[in-house]
């Protein structure tokens, strides 16, 4: 019989894996819940009516499809079978599909429930997600997503907030970023002042390229792509911007003088960099306005968000923004919505890459009992009873093996103490506790064997 | 636009459903750690060659089917399309499914992981199923399961921790139960000394009956099920079995004294309750030998749970058993396992009937700053900071809304504290602290401010 295996794409998580994404998880968690956001969930299946038509049309063939219990070709007529290609088929016999990110499924869940909901309303939900993209290094048909959003309030104080959560939680994983911010409103500005709303992809694509190819080379770029040198002339403020974010921001509010679209989110920015420089002034993140951030253009409406590893090469690995009429598409128009989300898989890679997973997320059982025997293991059970009363997570070996086998088992899985008794020790009611990182032994009695462990 | 919906069958969890689900799924969590069982995680989506034919012919129908990806009919032939009936066609165009439950996908990853593991692998994991039932009350198509096994090892001193295990997370949810305990041995022993194999079922159904409808009531229906007299004559110990559980073994020792393998169970059973007895003293759940307890006939082979809470009605909240040969379907024989899994929509229910759910467990932002405009914000703002700093969870209004509309915000979100901050405060560099609650109100620094909440 062939080894069994797992779909492409998704994949087992091991203990070890589990206890350090638990680590991760639950520092997210924490901060979500420091701040006042409330968890939710929502089924893994949603109707496909929900789903498709929401992410273009590459993403609906992205969506895993749930063919229809039962007799699933029941009304379904002979020429659609054979006629129409399989998205007309696959429309015919599936109804529902596995969600395909956290967000289309929030904006469903506010509309359903708009009546037991109280505005503003901050949730978090940590959830995974499915996409039949084509499997590659880091990229998962199964993944999860750890989304925090809060819709019904304009106020700029919640983008202030999801950055100091950023902070937060990174200063908690111990992983040095920067959180780069950008204004939907600046980019929309950009392309006003020039006369080319359609270009602005390529202008923040050849800027992002500054650094490796030169002011030069990014000029060239630009008039490649069609902009007339006019325009290029006016750009070169923006391209060369730099100095400090308050620099920036004088640099910028001067080049969009003529924009009250671009002003409008130089004014957002700015509020949000100087709020956070008066209420979080011990930020750990460094925080940079970039222009050259342009994540979710087709929604993103203000505030754009990335947070990117200081130690370590790999992409964006948290980012969010605020988004106008999240639920118009569920016919709730006119709520506004703001949000982030973390990168697990990616800030998984990172700490693993810098080491930075404390020992104590990765240690499971922390005593292992030796079994020498029925009587002996009823007495150990007893001690075993008290630790585990007392917080330690213990185990007794639950055969009676050679001694051999029973310490390789403690040393596989890493336990870090281990405890003997056999008839001296039963008969002084003591234990023998055996240190398995330094080898050291002591006699001790259950007290004793207590605190030396927790 | 019509309301969105989600599929039937399958639910969304509000915030304050997700902090009770939170708090039994924790506390299962944990006690599980403190037993040493290590957490795992496998995909939602298997391959269906490892799915189909596990779970009965039943089964296979209620597996949800995932449409393969991209031209799903590649290689489909015309004639498979209208004949052969859909499942011949869901084969083809098929290749995944949801999980069922957790059992086959974790015996899938022992074999596949073989190399990685060391045995005896105590394993426990905490997932969402999919089963494409009829939704009913209390039935649904996506429903977590929480389960913990134990392969590898023979010893029934695995058994007792189970029956601690048991015990140990409905006395910390505070659900009084009974665990009943039987064993297929004793089953088997018993179809054996009447010469019935086949009749195993029909006769614990009707011994559960005894209570409702007497003994004559109990010896008609095993006449109507087709046992001859004389076994019906030889069952008569074991239908009016009763007294204590060491009274019980008693009997069924004697009843049994022709079955070799029913003493095999007795032996098992009585191992099991006695070493319970002097290890674990102090247990809250009352045991209890049943010999009505047929769960799982078809793949449990010895000792053999169920728990039930005491005082509410419900079916069975927690189960499980030993089984040999887990692994066999997937090509590595002679693993024998042993686990238990908690049913958390059922606890979930019992709990909520009884009223059990501590505050704290649905309790989520402690705390609430009005907010009445940019500058009062700000000084707030910094305030919040030092509270969550000190694990204080905490909000501010993000809009300088009408009074009334944030107090309302408070209660409707049960904040038991409100704190306000106007100019008189920040001249002062104090705070308004309202307990919501009392209705009382408290000038304090943010030192006070802090304690009075923490």
């Amino acid at each position: 019989m062939n080894k069994p295996s797992i779909p492409k794409g998704t994949r087992d998580f091991s203990s070890a894996e589990m206890a350090r994404r638990n680590y991760i998880f639950d520092t997210i968690r924490d901060v979500y819940a420091l701040y006042g956001f409330q968890q939710i969930e929502t089924p893994a299946m949603e109707n496909l009516s929900t789903l498709m038509g929401k992410y273009g049309e590459e993403g609906d063939k992205l969506l895993f499809k749930i063919l229809d219990s039962g007799d699933f070709l029941r009304g379904v007529d002979a020429a659609a079978l054979t006629e129409g290609g399989t998205p007309r088929l696959a429309a015919c016999i599936c109804e529902k599909g596995l969600r395909y990110d956290l967000t289309v499924p929030f904006a469903r869940y506010v509309v359903q429930h708009r009546d037991e909901l109280t505005l503003p309303f901050r949730r978090y939900q940590i959830q995974p997600v499915w996409r039949a993209d084509r499997p590659q290094k880091g990229r998962y048909r199964e993944f999860y997503q750890c989304d925090a959003d809060i819709v019904g309030s304009d106020s700029l104080l919640n983008e202030v907030e999801l950055m100091q959560i950023l902070d937060e939680v990174f200063r908690r994983l111990g992983i040095r970023v920067a959180i780069h911010i950008n204004n939907r409103k600046i980019l929309a500005g950009i392309a006003e002042i020039i006369g080319q709303a359609d270009k602005i992809m390529d202008i923040t694509v050849a800027i992002d390229k500054l650094d490796k190819i030169g002011l030069d080379g990014v000029n060239a770029e630009l008039a490649d792509a069609g902009l007339p040198a006019e325009a290029i002339e006016r750009l070169q403020p923006i391209i060369q911007l730099s100095g400090t974010n308050e620099e920036k921001i004088a640099t910028m509010r001067q080049a969009l003088a003529d924009s009250e679209t671009g002003q409008k989110g130089i004014d957002e920015v700015e509020f949000v960099i100087s709020t956070l420089g008066s209420v979080a002034p011990d930020m750990t993140a460094v925080v940079e306005l970039d222009l050259t951030l342009a994540r979710g253009l087709n929604y993103y409406t203000g505030c754009i968000f990335e947070v990117k590893a200081l130690d370590a090469q790999m992409g964006s690995i948290s980012g969010g923004g605020r988004y106008d009429n999240l639920t118009g598409i569920f016919g709730m128009p006119g709520l506004s919505g703001v949000g982030i989300s973390f990168g697990a898989d990616r800030i998984y890679d990172v700490m693993t890459t810098l080491d930075l997973f404390p020992a104590a997320a990765t240690q499971t059982t922390q005593l292992l009992f030796v079994n020498f025997g029925p009587a002996e293991a009823t007495y150990a059970m007893q001690a075993l009873t008290a630790c585990r009363r007392s917080g330690i997570r213990a185990e007794i070996y639950p055969d009676a093996a050679k001694m051999k086998k029973q310490m390789q088992y403690a040393n596989a899985r890493q336990v870090p103490f281990v405890a003997l008794a056999g008839e001296t020790e039963m008969a002084n009611s003591s234990f023998t506790l055996k240190n398995m990182t330094t080898g050291e032994q002591a006699t001790v009695n259950i007290q004793q064997l207590i605190s030396a462990i927790s």
